[in-house]
């Protein structure tokens, strides 16, 4: 049978999102290099995996999907008896897995890719400096989502239960990017979600999907 | 039992995504009326409803949500042997329908946002007018996205697959706005988008939920 395909290089969050997922469920993968100096995800065949030309793209046999977070959740079900179980399924706990990763793609990400493009991107692969006004503003929208984190995780060792899931590794790869910027004094004052963070950031499915 | 409960005005299109997902489902509930005005959705009780102070929140006996996306997840599952059915489970379909609730999320509803707020907020709701760089811009970016709708739906009759589901459903809101301000050429200009629209929009679940 053909190797499930992951498409984009891992420096990208959304990239590694699906690495973390697919070492969790165990399943190994081939990574496809994609050239976005010669605009090859701009180009076919790339822009018949993903129409949008972002990365990640996937290839399962027949399956073929692109978004990180819809990939994610095919494998967690598809693949339910393998590896890690990913997610819930009924009760309270699939109500919370549910807000929790909507939490995350409706407030945590927009403000975390902020402050990732000032403290990563423009410095590091752009040759530009950060901009004071920008992360000021972000680290204040961030403290925000951060205190509703923290009530939560007060509350619940997971952000859906008292297990891992989804809504658990869909903040993994951008958190992890700021923890390693000068906003990291955000996690750092907040007790429940630093002691999270440690936690789901030392598994070893994601210590896998972050190595260089 | 007590009944649903669903916060929140039906001009937001969130909340009204989610009655239109309770509608579809055959589930009688309460509307239960923020006054934002009065700073109610900043304050508890509302804050331990949702604590991000927006609407909508939801509660269903001892399950409280929030995020008009998780609910209607939720509603869809919990609920799948009432109304429509309005997901898929397994195969491709499953897939598919995956990728285009995402892409909903991250390509089309960020831009419409957009141009509901000059078309419709800023002129109605705050006294200001339409900026035309910002109309332009978004524009621009929405025939992007649209063209990619246009191809999926030359190809399937609904996002996921040859029936109606959450990622169908999930587009209604903001493009029902859209398609009544200056901004609707962009779909009379795409012909499966534009029949589509037109079959989806006239649903007796949208009919009910986007009554005045």
């Amino acid at each position: 049978m053909a190797p499930i395909k992951v498409y984009g290089g891992h420096v990208s969050p959304a990239v590694r999102r699906v690495h973390a997922c697919l070492h969790e469920k165990e399943l190994s993968f081939e990574s496809v290099p994609v050239d976005f100096k010669a605009g090859e995800n701009k180009k076919e065949p790339y822009l018949s995996l993903n129409p949008f030309g972002q990365i990640p793209a996937f290839e399962d046999g027949d399956i073929k999907m692109f978004e990180s977070r819809a990939i994610s959740q095919y494998v967690a079900r598809v693949y339910a008896d393998k590896g890690t179980q990913l997610i819930y399924t009924s009760g309270k706990e699939l109500a919370q897995m549910l807000v929790w990763m909507e939490v995350e793609t409706h407030q945590f990400d927009p403000v975390a890719s902020k402050l990732i493009r000032e403290h990563l991107v423009k410095p590091k692969m752009l040759g530009l400096q950060a901009d004071p006004a920008v992360v000021e503003e972000n680290e204040a929208k961030l403290s925000k989502v951060l205190d509703v984190y923290e009530a939560r995780l007060a509350q619940s060792k997971y952000l859906a239960g008292d297990r891992f899931t989804l809504a658990d590794l869909y903040n993994l790869p951008c958190m992890a990017y700021i923890i390693d910027s000068p906003s990291k004094k955000l996690f750092e004052s907040r007790p429940h979600v630093s002691a999270w963070f440690a936690d789901i950031s030392s598994r070893p499915a994601w210590v896998k999907a972050s190595a260089p």
